[in-house]
């Protein structure tokens, strides 16, 4: 194995692709672009108590699966309240997101389903199609004709189209209500995954509950969605929301579900508390959106410079704002800059990017205060402009 | 959709399969023969402390991939506990056991391998030998004879068998040694699943630090180790074990690492603390197996009666005592019937089992007391005497 392994490695290092993981200190306080704390709860003081009391309560692990021994009235309040939230009817809870997404798609697919997928979805979403034994066909980001062709002539009884609400990389936004049209014309399942959404998308009295929170699609009959607990809900877990049915055909053929431990009491008790502020403290969603809005401005000047890739640069649907790079190398040597300059940014590189184009990738979050996105800016457009 | 969904629904009810999760309560205080919680550090006031210590630290989320921001010195601290318990070079946590098995087999596995499973490999194992696009072959459980056929007429340049040391439902253990002769013979990886075996089994001065550790697979080029933090360790999380070399392999190639938030702090925290206690303690990794003792002799004359299958029950090679049950509503009726008396025991049915046959499954955990294993077994020998 060793020499097997150490050929791979030598790959990677002259593509200029290693990872390794940055090591977070406690006492590290730069400006954080990077992490997904879209609404700054990771750290809140009333997620902390949450989490303690459920320590006392119920101990530091759930002991088993969800079926034997696993399930807390904890784990329920937070269906029922994930399931409020998004006005879905209900939810089942998973010990992660990408084993929520695993669960689903294997759960509901199979021989005689047709799975159509946008080519941006997330890494856990392709692998339960792969796992699910269904016909899969990827289309081009947002192709909603490709979709429809592909529905309409369709020979499997079943079929879902799987998209997410703000997608992850590029953080820009799915076309939902064609994608619902679509779905109720040829019957088909719309599977949303809401993992970039939930906290900070949503409109008027919804804002924070997420893309589909207040449309049509919510509690719609065709429409099952995911989500993670460990962005802006600042805990760790996943979800997937439907019907009744659905979740008891989960608990049932889930296998993601039946045979992984449960969630860990402290962590179904931070999200829960996250939910209760999430409703609260609307302005949390709105800084998000305000956030990226003066992000993206303040770095216009460097993003329009000669040279640069602007395409995917533009009005962020979401929390994520993208910048292209001209190579994985450019990326990696942006992003460290940043990090010295006390700006912590995502730096995306093949394979975690759908389009193979390396990226930085800024996270607005709402807690950021008009400082820290000065600075942020200021460092990132001399990189930028460095990098040209 | 929803047609589907109670047509399955109603297949599962007419076969006596349908799963409902059991809600603990708080106030609960059944004699807990289901858990995995072995040695009773779920509720353990010194994981408690250090999962509390660690969300005042850190927060109550990861908040990103641990590549991107969710390492803390928290996450490699636990590594390097975990590789010094086990005697392996290195380890690599994950947010489930069921992510770990699925990044170590993806990211070993590939069009050029051959994996050979035993037949009761774990779900989570299973899932990832598809996902690997392995040529993978599963052979009777602890059929050695096959898996040195299947080595030794293989073509693929890779190969590796995978074994768990100690089964779930069974309770028995895998041949190690004899194991490791044909990994060596013909160039394989001993791929070794010690979900049930860390914390409980051990010889000497490794008792409690798992099957492999003081062995001659500790630390052997040829082995790869998989385990979960949430059954004797209290809390919740997965690790692969191995060489440095793969631990870099992984961080690199496996997709649930990489496109999965990292474990929450508190729950890194709390099963540091427990790697701490397993090697101060080593009293609670002997309790089980005492514990297991009692039990058996306890059951046994309602066990031996007229009409019960005993193929398998016999010695438990850790905390397991499984009772094969003549039916899945017999289990079903047998396991409820114990819970009113105040004993709680796993209940597992197809398709949970690997031989289709339905079992109670019943745990020693260490902190079982005299008088909870007296009653455990009063209730059982009366419940299982009314099953024949």
């Amino acid at each position: 194995m060793n020499a097997w392994l150490e050929k791979q490695a030598a790959v990677r290092e002259r593509r200029g692709l290693v990872r390794t993981p940055m090591t977070r200190k406690a006492a590290d306080t730069p400006v954080d672009l990077a992490s997904n704390d879209y609404l700054g709860l990771a750290t809140d003081p009333r997620l902390a108590e949450a989490a303690r009391e459920a320590i006392g309560r119920w101990g530091t692990g759930a002991t088993s699966s969800r079926l034997v021994a696993g399930t807390t009235a904890l784990h329920l309040e937070l269906e029922a309240g994930l399931a409020n939230l998004t006005g879905m009817e209900s939810a089942l809870v998973f010990s992660s997101g990408y084993l929520a997404n695993l669960g689903v798609t294997t759960a509901l697919g199979g021989p005689g389903t047709l799975i159509v997928a946008d080519e941006h979805c997330h890494a856990s979403l392709v692998d339960g199609f792969r796992l699910s034994r269904s016909r899969v066909e990827t289309v081009l980001h947002n192709g909603l004709a490709a979709i429809e062709q592909l529905l309409r002539h369709r020979t499997e009884p079943r079929a879902f189209i799987t998209v997410e609400s703000i997608y992850s990389v590029f953080g820009d936004a799915a076309p939902l209500p064609q994608l619902l049209a679509l779905a109720e014309e040829y019957d088909a399942v719309l599977l949303v995954d809401e993992a970039h959404s939930l906290g900070v998308a949503g409109h008027g009295a919804f804002q924070g509950h997420g893309s589909v929170a207040g449309t049509d699609l919510s509690g719609h009959p065709n429409v099952v969605l995911t989500a993670t607990l460990s962005k802006s809900l600042g805990s760790q877990g996943g979800v997937v929301l439907g019907s009744a049915l659905l979740r008891e055909h989960l608990i049932n053929r889930a296998r993601s579900f039946i045979f992984d431990t449960g969630l860990a009491p402290s962590s179904a008790a931070a999200a829960l508390a996250a939910v209760g502020i999430i409703r609260a403290e609307p302005w949390r969603a709105a800084a998000v959106h305000r956030n990226a809005a003066i992000l993206t401005a303040g770095l216009a000047p460097a993003l329009l410079g000669p040279g640069t890739v602007v395409a995917h640069v533009g009005k962020p649907a979401g929390a994520v704002q993208s910048i292209p790079m001209p190579s994985a190398a450019a990326a990696l040597a942006s992003s460290q800059a940043a990090h010295r300059a006390g700006v912590r940014v995502g730096c995306f590189r093949p394979p975690s990017v759908p389009d193979g184009v390396s990226r930085l990738r800024l996270t607005a979050r709402a807690t950021l205060t008009a400082h820290d996105i000065d600075h942020a800016c200021a460092t990132l457009r001399r990189i930028l402009e460095e990098t040209q």
